[in-house]
């Protein structure tokens, strides 16, 4: 029973110290697998196209929170997302950053700066400024208690709409509703078949108008022409990309050059290797016991 | 008695509310002035120059945060600096904003964007980044909150060494050493006979190679062309400033060029006009009842 990691040089070391410590079997790279029926769990960000190689596989572990790169697995393989506290709290800092940043016009001063322009504009208190949050899960409920204590009013859309204390939440039925009273939306949602072009030019008409857009989420769930309309007719005041469809952003592409749109490459977090490592060893432990294991998606729902 | 507002309209009509709820005469301007003994208070960013004119005034009262732009009053007449919750959350916002934006790169990514290039470089953990306050009065104690709760260690250097929960502080004595473990400088210092021209090429040579600073109190206090030098040679690896000396910033100075170098223009915070009327009000009441004035400045320490 052993780990096969798929992951740079830098990365494996890291992993092969934790797993050493633990008294645990790695495998780096699928060169070095002798006996194929020896592998029990691979942590990858994508897995090798041919996993029938692999009987005893019993789970693939994401290096990413999200699952949306992941083929179908086998039957009875468990796909489990990454757990780190270190990822959730790079993007909620990323957002914080982003949401901020919009609040507070710097795309505008941004393009002063670029003409040497010094001029203010008026300056508006967090408690002005609606934000509604896309995707209430581990990093949605950070960036929640994040901007609500600096005095932003916070509320959240959820698929279920699970209660989260001090933030209001809609469920997927009030979606409308939900969007008519955000001023700032951060989408922070899973790439699932319902959420893929989820943000469209329909989807955008229901926010009010000089609404500002932060997508720390998946590329494929924003419509960039949509976006681009909704820019040019006032609908949405500014925007702050993180990911994009498709990534890279080709270097001709127009919201590098609009001056609302600020994009950043997909750099709101980072899987911090020892993070990744102990999170892996402790789906193994998961799996011995025949408990939950921590970070499983439900294949149903896609995240 | 009344007191004397010098401001713009808008300002205005939001004190003269104010002051007629409470039943307190309120005079708009010096052209309204009829009889001058009358005026025992005047709010102003700076006031007349001849306060001579005026023999019961007791109160000059700063439309700031700062108090750096009055000039010497009369004796006896109290000199009182802004008090308002919006003022200090507003300059906390920017001051979050502008320290997530250091550290998280984004000079660098704005760079990369103007040339749509999509480049992603590690990505550090808050925990990483040593932020050290040079300030820790009503703004530098809420920054030092905010920046702790998302993972930043945070260090405050203040003039008395005065203890704040959670936060270790070093008095002016130990400036070297408070400035050897700082990754992250934010002045939040008045400017006083002290601060002025206080960070310069000595004091940024004590900082580790490669800081970052965030300027948000007063622009005389840095030395630009020190900093230029500092980023030359990689001292300092970028800044944000939202104050400047002079201000305006020239439109073709070096500082809106320089690519390390992102600068706003002084709009950390805008005073509320219902919160500087609810102060006024209340430095009335306690000129009145004979105890301490809300936001009376030491004139000997110069804030
Ligand atoms: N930019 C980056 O570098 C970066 C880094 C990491 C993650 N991410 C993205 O962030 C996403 C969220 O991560 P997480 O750890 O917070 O995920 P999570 O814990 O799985 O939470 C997902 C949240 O989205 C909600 N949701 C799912 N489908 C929805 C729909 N159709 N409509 C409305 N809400 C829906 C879920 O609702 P329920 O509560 O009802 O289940 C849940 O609240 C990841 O999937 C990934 O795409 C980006
Ligand atoms: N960018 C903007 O738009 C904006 C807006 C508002 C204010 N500001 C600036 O922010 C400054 C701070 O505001 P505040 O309300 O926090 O002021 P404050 O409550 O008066 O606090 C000032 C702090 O600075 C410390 N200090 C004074 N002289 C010092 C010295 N020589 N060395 C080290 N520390 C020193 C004080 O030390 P002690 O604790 O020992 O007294 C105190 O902690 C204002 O004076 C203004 O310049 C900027």
């Amino acid at each position: 029973m052993a780990l096969l990691l798929i992951s740079p040089k830098a990365r494996a070391d890291a992993w092969a110290e934790a797993f050493d410590a633990a008294g645990r079997p790695l495998i780096w790279g699928e060169a070095q697998v002798r006996d194929p029926a020896a592998i029990t769990e691979i942590a990858c960000w994508k897995p090798p196209e041919d996993m029938a190689r692999y009987p005893n596989l019993r789970a693939v572990i994401s290096a990413g929170a999200g699952v949306d790169q992941m083929p179908a697995l086998p039957p009875g393989v468990a796909l489990v997302r990454a757990v780190a506290p270190g990822i959730e709290e790079m993007v909620r800092d990323w957002v914080v950053m982003a949401s901020l940043m919009l609040h507070r016009d710097m795309p505008r001063y941004l393009a002063q700066a670029g003409a040497g322009a010094w001029k203010g504009h008026p300056v508006a208190q967090s408690a002005t400024c609606r934000v509604g949050i896309l995707g209430m899960g581990r990093i949605g409920r950070l960036v929640a208690q994040s901007l609500g204590t600096l005095g932003f009013p916070v509320a959240g859309l959820s698929r279920s709409g699970q209660a989260v204390a001090g933030v209001q939440i809609f469920d997927a039925s009030r979606q409308a509703e939900f969007l008519a009273q955000t001023d700032l939306l951060i989408c922070l949602a899973p790439l699932t078949e319902e959420t893929r072009g989820m943000i469209d030019a329909d989807f955008l008409s229901h926010l009010p108008v000089g609404a500002k857009l932060v997508q720390a989420g998946r590329g494929a769930q924003l419509v960039l022409d949509d976006l681009r309309a909704a820019l040019e007719n006032g609908q949405i005041a500014s925007a702050m990309l993180d990911v994009t469809d498709p990534e890279p952003l080709p270097e001709t592409h127009w919201a590098w050059r609009d001056p609302r749109v600020i994009v950043t490459p997909h750099i709101g977090a980072e899987t911090n290797a020892q993070e990744g490592a102990r999170h892996a060893l402790d789906v193994i432990a998961a799996l011995e016991a025949g408990i939950d294991v921590p970070g499983q998606v439900d294949r149903q729902r896609g995240y």
